[in-house]
Order: C-alpha cells, then sequence, then structure tokens
C-alpha cells in the first residue's frame, strides 16, 4: 500500500500519534493553520507554521521569476499566521538547490522573498542551504508569530447559527495557473489573475483586524480551495455548513477564463486553491461590526454562508436548491 | 556564474543581507547554529533552527532504515539546539515525498522521528506533507528551544588562551560511511560505527551542562567536521586556533577502517562531519571544572588545542612541529 491510498491527511495522521510528549509546552499541535506555543510576552502565544514549495507542484521556473516564487513561498507561510489572527515575525528557509543554477536565480528568489518579509515586518534569522540532487528546487519556511492567547483563531470554534464569511474575491489563482498552462489564450502579461497565482497576498491585516473585533469563531486560509477548508472547519468544529452560490466572490476575469476553456467558473472558485484569502466564521451579533471595520480598511468581506448542527452535512444553495458539495481540491498523494 | 563558483557560504551570504527589518525583535539571526530571539519566560531566549535532508546527499534508503532516517532527521537539528546551550523543545516537520512510496516506510520513519524527539523531550508540533516530483525524499526540520539569555553559548565567544575542547570521539559517522560506501569490507551489523553514520546522538545533556557551568567562552557542533567547524569559530570570534593532533580523540575502529582503504585515519577525525559532537572553548580557569562535571555525568571529553590571537590562522601541532591546517569539510556546492 502506497500513499496514493491514504492521501495527504491519512499521511499527516500517522505523525500526529504520539506527536506531543510534554503536553504542557503545546496549547495547540498538528491540525491548525499554525501550531501554538507558550509566547514571548505574558498573556502571549507563539504561533509556528512551515510549508514546503517544490518546482513543478508549487511552481515552475519558465512560469514565474525567481522574484515570483520567493515571494510567494513567504507568502504562503505568513497566511498561516494570518489564518490564527496572528503578527508574522521571524522566519528560517531550507533550500535545496541544483548545483548548477545560476546565481542570479537565487538572488533574484532571495530579493523576493525578503521583499514579501519585510512588508510584513519579518526578520529572516536562519535557514539551512543543501545541493539538490537532480534538478528540482525544493523550499521549505517555517514562519514564527505571535497572537493575544485569547484572540487565537483556530480552526474549530465555528458554532451552529454563525455566518461563514470570506475576505477577497476567489478563483483566480487558479485561473491564472490556468492561464499558464494554456499559453493558446494570449494574456496581457500584467493580467492580475497571473499575478494571483504568482504572488498571492496573505491576508495578515484582515487577520489582525479579525483577532481584534471578537466574535470571530474559527477561520482558516485558503490553501487549497473553498470547499477544502469547508471541510476542515466542519470536522474541527463539528459542524455543518452551507453556502449560497449566488453570493460567492469571482474574482475579475476568472468567469472569461471559463469560458474560454470551458471550465465552470464555479469550479476554479470553490476547488481552485491557492486563493489565500480567510475563511471565517463570526457569531450573528459581530457580522456587521466585522464586515464594516475589514470593508473600512479597505478589505473586500463577503457572507456566503451559514454554519449548520453538525448532521446537515456540507451543501450549496442555488435559489432554494440545496445540493451536497462533494469534497475535493488539491490533494498531493492523487492517484492520477 | 553558477553555485559551484560561490558554495554553500557564499550562498548563506546573499540570503542575510538585508535579512533582518524589525531588529529589536531579534537577538541574533543568521551565523550561528540557531537563530535567538525573545524568549517565552522572562531572562529566557527563544532559539530556532532548521536543517534539511535531502536522499542521496545525506542518507540513502539502501543504508538506512526508515527509523534511521527519521531518527538522524531530529538529531542533527536537537544537535543546534544543544550547540547553543538549549533545551529544545518543539519541532515542525516538512516532508516531499513520491507518491508511490510504501505507507510502511512512512510509519516507520515517523516512529524513528518521534522516538528521537520523544527522548530529548521535544514535542512535534506542525507539518507539511507534499507530494515529491522525482522519487527523492527532502526532509526538512525546524526545531524552537529555549535557554536562560546570558548563559547561551554563541559560535563567537572565544578569546586568546581559552582551550579547545571537544565531546565524545571523532572520524566515526565518516568511518561508518565509508563502511557503507565499501561492502568488500565485511562488517558487523551492529557495528557502532554504521550507528554514528545512521543514528546521530544529538550532544543535549552535553550542551545544557556547559550553559550552566560558566566558563565556557563559545560551542559548536560538527556537522561539517572539526576542521570546518573550527574555521567557522575563528571566524566568528576573530581568533586563531591550534589543534594537537595526538590529543585527538579517534573513535575505535577508525584506524582499522582507514587502513583497510588506505585513508589517513587523521582525515577522517578532522575532515570527515556528522559526527555531531560538541566543539567548544573555555576560560583557562574554568577547563577543570568543565571537564569533571562532564565526566560525572558520563561524557567524554578532551583538550585537544588552543585558542590563539586571529593573526595566528588555523595550524595543528604534531609534536613541535607546527603545519597549517587547511580548510576543508563537506561543501555542498563543490564543483565536483
Amino acid at each position: 500500500m502506497d500513499l496514493r491510498h491514504v492521501g495527504e491527511w491519512g499521511l499527516i495522521k500517522r505523525f500526529t500519534r504520539g506527536s506531543v510528549v510534554v503536553p504542557e509546552r503545546v496549547i495547540a499541535g498538528i491540525g491548525d493553520d499554525a501550531a501554538v506555543l507558550p509566547g514571548p510576552e505574558p498573556g502571549e502565544v507563539l504561533l509556528a507554521t512551515t510549508d514546503m514549495l517544490v518546482e513543478t507542484v508549487h511552481f515552475r521556473r519558465e512560469w514565474s521569476t525567481p522574484e515570483d516564487v520567493g515571494y510567494k513561498a513567504m507568502a504562503v507561510n505568513l497566511s498561516d499566521i494570518a489564518a490564527m489572527g496572528g503578527r508574522p515575525e521571524s522566519a528560517l528557509l531550507s533550500l535545496a538547490v541544483p548545483k548548477r543554477l545560476e546565481i542570479a536565480w537565487v538572488e533574484s528568489f532571495s530579493a523576493g522573498l525578503r521583499s514579501c518579509a519585510a512588508r510584513f515586518g519579518v526578520n529572516i534569522v536562519g535557514g539551512d542551504t543543501v545541493a539538490s540532487p537532480n534538478e528540482v528546487i525544493t523550499i521549505s519556511i517555517t514562519v514564527l508569530g505571535s497572537v493575544l492567547r485569547d484572540r487565537c483563531l483556530y480552526r474549530h470554534g465555528a458554532r451552529p447559527g454563525d455566518v461563514l464569511m470570506v475576505t477577497g474575491n476567489l478563483g483566480g489563482a487558479a485561473a491564472g495557473l490556468a492561464l499558464l498552462q494554456h499559453p493558446e489564450m494570449e494574456v496581457d502579461a500584467a493580467s492580475p489573475l497571473l499575478r494571483r497565482h504568482r504572488r498571492p497576498e496573505p491576508r495578515v491585516e484582515a487577520g489582525k483586524l479579525l483577532s481584534a473585533l471578537g466574535g470571530v469563531t474559527c477561520a482558516d486560509d485558503i490553501s487549497d480551495g473553498l470547499v477544502s477548508e469547508m471541510y476542515q472547519i466542519s470536522e474541527a468544529g463539528q459542524v455543518g455548513l452551507e453556502i449560497y452560490v449566488e453570493k460567492i466572490p469571482m474574482a475579475p476575469g476568472v468567469n472569461e477564463v471559463a469560458a474560454f476553456l470551458g471550465y465552470d467558473p464555479l469550479e476554479l472558485a470553490l476547488y481552485g486553491g491557492e486563493d489565500y484569502e480567510l475563511l471565517f466564521t463570526v457569531a450573528p451579533g459581530a457580522v456587521a461590526k466585522v464586515a464594516r471595520t475589514l470593508r473600512e480598511a479597505g478589505i473586500e468581506v463577503t457572507p456566503i454562508g451559514l454554519v449548520l448542527p453538525s448532521g446537515e452535512g456540507i451543501s450549496s444553495l442555488r435559489g432554494l436548491k440545496r445540493s451536497p458539495l462533494p469534497p475535493g481540491g488539491y490533494e498531493h498523494f492523487r492517484s492520477n
């Protein structure tokens, strides 16, 4: 039996059992966007997250500049801290690169990495570099951050009656990737869709606001697709979820790309992944304040659904028609 | 110009410039065994280190069991915390694995990882798993730890007149690797030399004792070879160093392996790497106490040299004959 049979989640479970030997030093371990540990200031917790980017899986040298790759590698990690409501602070980098890689590539990669880190006030404090035995570049970044202990936004915590909300808009990163995979669609190199794939923007500011506001019961970042994160929130909080399909905020241009390629635009928005928006649930009484505060900060935010009791499962509503939403999204160990 | 021209150090320098944007949140960044950050308890600092292991570079599936690989991946990171005098506490894992890898391999790898972590009281608190696009397994681990702020053992700090000391013995890991590379040498599978390569033991207890004792002016772990670490200590502290060749504690069996293969055993001890012993300098007045305390704890320790003024360079003494010690050790981006 190989990894295609158990999938990423089955794999993670194999690392979770017995992973904590000194419980008093962990507030929350494997299973959320970041680990939560005793923090550097009283009342604060330390957040720690790690994400790996592998060439051909997460980026291609012909589709992204080295600056883009560096920027994205940092951004996807900062997004995990944002999803906990935290302030990212320090980053460590592990990098496997082919010996024959041009120094210029590494210098530009490093500039992209620093540019994203600096923008969010993150110090790069350590790392390791090794020669890759094949031509594949592998990047692993760990980011540390902090948040007030009682303001940490966990994945669990959604309660029936809470409103499901999302920042920004969806489907853009998947449509951008589709554009790169289909060069026959001539497209302006400056298209915001390409940028969504190449340089995702972590929602650090939104995460901090959500943490400060109160009334936010759970949060997650959308890395593997909206539906995939809904399943995570549902499992973590033991709740059902429904979304209103007409409310899904589509990224501008997604409909056009989907029409050209014969895709369902909604598929891109629901299952595409890599949008790195925040998906979160809010107690009914706090929805108006949350929406107003984020919009005043220039952050688009949309109520897209509702939290239901656990037995209700995960479904979509189009008008009055309810359909179950099957799981899906990016799965690393898929058979095909 | 590619990476073979600048080497690992030249590569690291490209990530160091401009890496700190909020200086008050870093006590020491890139350049030591671990980063030093404001800590979770008053008077303590947080240590953070990351090390990547790549299949065929750091291990081979035919030479090490999956348990060995997991144990080693954790151990080399704990060794970096030990070299700072710290207590390791939490670990995060990034893992790229081929889709067709047997689940049994991952389960055993995970057991090895946990066994090393548990032995040293380390929780595994997070991670990321991705499918490797080729057959290569890549492992990146980040370990967090802590140490009293004024007891942190930096790489800099050696002063002329200090005594250079080393824990345990040297050359064992390199000899073990040589045994695996030369199956014509029939060897007991339980040979301690093989174990030195497959399951290095991080000197966590020694590091804690050295931190607590006082009088230890600098410390480093021997990952890339004794001479390589001497160059690091020399550069960081702006000092010269000399070692007495007759004093080098050779791992049992190294002479025999070297004789069989026609190697110089001293080469294995000085340049072999992966011994993961601690190399440290001690103020003259504290040497006796340091040696006694470590030996009482069952840790072998040997004075092997002296710290000299900066202009003196790095040399070895055999009897009264002084020779310069050329740099060397494992270099990832070497041309050949």
